[in-house]
């Protein structure tokens, strides 16, 4: 235990056990430690071209970084040619720079059995981010509000395979924007005791996440440990621009971690071709990832993939399509061979409904995610309408799912227990095992059982009024936020939140762009 | 071209000349050839263990032939060690005896663009095989037909992306159950011209399916080729039981294709864990297949898997499991150990409608096989509430879905084109790709797009009535049928064919057990 750690223990004694009592009520699984293989799906020919040509892209076309000039001062100084905003970097350098960056990182939550590790073996799961309508199936689509905001982060601290309540998880569009981080914050610090996001819309509010976090957590705390990881998008191609890299500068000084990942609709923002994606995308993170380590040597970043595809009869972005797996896949590779985490996927679909195409589209993102070696996967759940729309409904179907990946990623238990060789000698041929030993001692913890899908036979289920999966959803949705109950937290630091907030608010008028 | 070929060319010369010209208008996709690498889910240490536990199974426990007096005989000349019914097999004597089975083969089709090939980095895609029960959002649910099994035939005939017309689409309940498969042939040989299964519910209907083949292919074409693959079960635990195993006395000393395959609710008819499964699964597969190849070497024959996990609330079989997915990957390891071709998977669920639980659970198995390296996908397309229900609906979901498995395991083209460095120079830090030369060349094929799911945006979906994925697969079942022409046939074929299902069903009485 660090000196922070036991000052914070210190500080927060009553109030973390009794968080730790409260937290039994509702389980939630440690992150995923995967005990299987990834899938290698690119050969080392094509890695090594891909590789070779984000060197080339880099140094021959460079990329910009707008409206930056202490950016561009810092890429000078550590040996890129810098012309105009273009900054082009020599062959290798990114390469160079990117070894202080960790092959993983903790990033701690308030609720120290909710930590998680990024990185190597691990996959953690976070919702939706960043839709600025809701749906559910009563009141249908419409703008998203604080009050939707806070339901969400309820469902998220409920859910038991979710480890990470997210960032924003909706846009509270009733809040001014420029103090929606104060409220989105503060729901997640209060209502939910797993780790969140930071805010990254203007580098003040990243440094109001970082004071929110320091009155959660003890000031020496955050200075030496991530409580945060926030996502910086890089303006595919090629370009960052001034809110994100500010956000970053904040972020990266202050030892917080932070997802580095081009945001591409493929065919419109990169080549139309998953080779040619992925040298962007491998020419993009190299240079973020480099930046962030020239900030702070040994900022926790994490190598971000956020690719779709287009369908170009209408332009509109496509979802959980064969491409986007490909590069998905093709992404986590070249991930790992730098030591670095990898974020990509999520329960991405491009449907309308919590209906089977967003299930087919979100099952195929959730898969790949899984066996492309994910560390951190945004949008794991309630993600619909391409981004646009936070489904109620969907949250939980998706998050039900989750228990899926956890059950994969267990591997398969080889023990003698396992083998279950007793079991095949007690039944022999044309027994049946329902009543054996092996079966009576082992059956709990055999199979993953869904919360949520019907299991029943059809007369039983036809019934009980025929629901389908959306409806058994609603049912569910409503039913775990009556049950909600919120974590403790110490009430000095409660107040000290809703202070920060509250003075914070008054410091400056509203603004709705 | 074998002399059987010629002649078959000769005798069906203007009508295969006519048929081929009247294909162009159906597009089926050609069987998948993988250019991926399978996912090698289990370790050589797994692996080693399954593999000498199956032999321990077959040496100590053995399997039971029950009222197979002929296969007894058979076994015991081969070395095995008889007991009553049951068949103790030395170590190592099955690996020895499958030596002989191919590891892929050639399953024609009538129309020869439509033959596919079984092993190896092969994937094709049949139709749901068995419900006695059909779905579809007009009339819900009830008693499959001959008039529904036709269209369901006509529906694969015209997916693009299914390669087989597959076996029992659906049981037409009103035929007598002793008559039934002459229609069901007579329905996949004159309504589709792709390939099809035979029928296994009893030996002399084997035979039939045989002498109908005849008619359709030749004599000396079917003597020396294989036009059929067929489904023979075993009873699992370790059991094989008169009707499969007289089927596969038929079809295997015909040089038919037959797929061996457990059937497995796991923790009812195998241990309660994955290992211990897959190891009752190598055993009763060594058996079924060595015992083919004593029928006749050479055989073609498949190593099937199809397992299940339960419910252990209710004994209801699951789909789409994790437990499910973790078999399937350990399975097609095992096949490939032995050099066979691997039968698993399809779209399984559990669900009673084809909603998002149809959907996850779906495009979890359709996932695991494709990168689990299946060979012979059953239950593609169509299949509903465990295997109890062919829907409509589901049926042209699923059959769009397959499009994505075909564009997965395409792989990645590595070429100059590919790698699209040319548009990354053109395009440069903050343009967008979609007017560059790199994309109007390539566009077409860059990107799969679904036939069926709905891209466009919410407002212009919301006015043409908001149609959930349900809503849109009706309306193209309904479109499907509507276009359907039948393919062309030599009409003194269809005549015989007419002629021998008449003249079978007069000869003997009804039977609807």
């Amino acid at each position: 235990m660090t000196e922070a750690q036991s000052t914070r223990r210190a500080r927060g004694g009553g109030a973390a056990r009794r968080a730790e009592r409260s937290a039994v009520s509702v389980e939630t699984a440690k992150y995923i430690e995967r005990n299987i293989p990834n899938l290698e799906f690119l050969n080392e020919e094509a890695l090594q071209i891909i590789e070779e040509n984000a060197e080339t892209v880099l140094e021959e076309i460079g990329v910009n970084f707008v409206e930056c000039p202490e950016a561009l001062e810092i890429w000078r100084e550590a040996g890129a040619e810098i012309d105009g905003e273009r900054v082009r970097i020599p062959r290798g350098l990114c390469r160079e720079l990117i070894k202080t960056a960790p092959s993983h990182y903790t990033q701690h939550a308030r609720n120290p059995a909710r930590n998680v590790v990024i990185g190597g073996k691990s996959l953690v799961l976070a919702p939706v981010y960043g839709p600025p309508f809701v749906r559910d199936a009563e009141g249908g689509r419409r703008y998203a509000t604080i009050d939707d905001f806070k339901k969400f982060v309820k469902l998220g601290y409920m859910s038991k395979w979710l480890h990470h309540s997210g960032g924003t998880v909706c846009e509270p569009t009733d809040v001014p924007v420029n103090k929606r981080h104060l409220d989105m914050l503060h729901a997640h610090m209060t209502l939910s005791d797993k780790p969140y996001m930071g805010s990254v819309t203007e580098p003040s509010r990243a440094q109001d996440s970082i004071e929110m976090s320091e009155i959660l957590f003890g000031k020496e705390f955050v200075a030496d440990n991530a409580v945060m990881t926030s996502l910086i998008n890089i303006n595919s191609p090629l370009t960052f621009d001034p809110i994100m890299v500010g956000a970053l500068d904040v972020y990266a000084r202050a030892g917080q971690g932070c997802i580095i990942s081009p945001f591409i609709v493929g065919g419109a923002m990169a080549p139309v071709s998953v080779m040619g994606t992925l040298t962007q995308v491998l020419a993009e993170v190299l240079a973020g990832i480099a930046y962030s380590q020239l900030l702070r040597k040994g900022a926790p970043v994490i190598f971000g993939c956020f690719v779709t595809s287009i369908d170009m009869n209408s332009g509109a972005p496509t979802f959980g399509t064969p491409e986007a797996s490909q590069i998905l896949y093709g992404a986590g590779q070249l991930a790992r061979r730098l030591n670095l985490p990898f974020r990509s996927g999520g329960g991405l679909c491009g449907s309308k409904l919590p209906d089977a195409q967003a299930a087919y589209e979100t099952a195929h993102t959730h898969n790949a995610a899984l066996l492309g070696g994910v560390n951190f996967m945004l949008h794991a759940c309630g993600w619909l309408e391409g981004g646009l729309v936070s489904s109620f409904e969907k949250f939980v179907m998706d998050a039900d799912q989750l228990g899926v990946l956890h059950h994969i990623a267990k591997g398969v238990d080889i023990s003698e227990n396992g083998q279950g060789m007793d079991a095949i000698r007690e039944v022999g041929p044309g027994g049946h095992y329902l009543g054996c030993a092996h079966t009576q001692a082992n059956f709990k913890d055999a199979f993953w059982r869904s919360n949520l899908l019907d299991y029943r036979p059809f007369e039983t289920w036809d019934e009980d009024g025929a629901k389908d999966t959306q409806a058994l959803a609603s049912e569910r949705v409503a039913r775990l936020l009556a049950d909600y109950q919120q974590p403790v937290l110490d009430p000095a630091i409660s107040e000290a939140l809703d202070a920060y907030v509250a003075t914070k608010k008054e410091s400056m008028p509203d603004a709705f762009y």
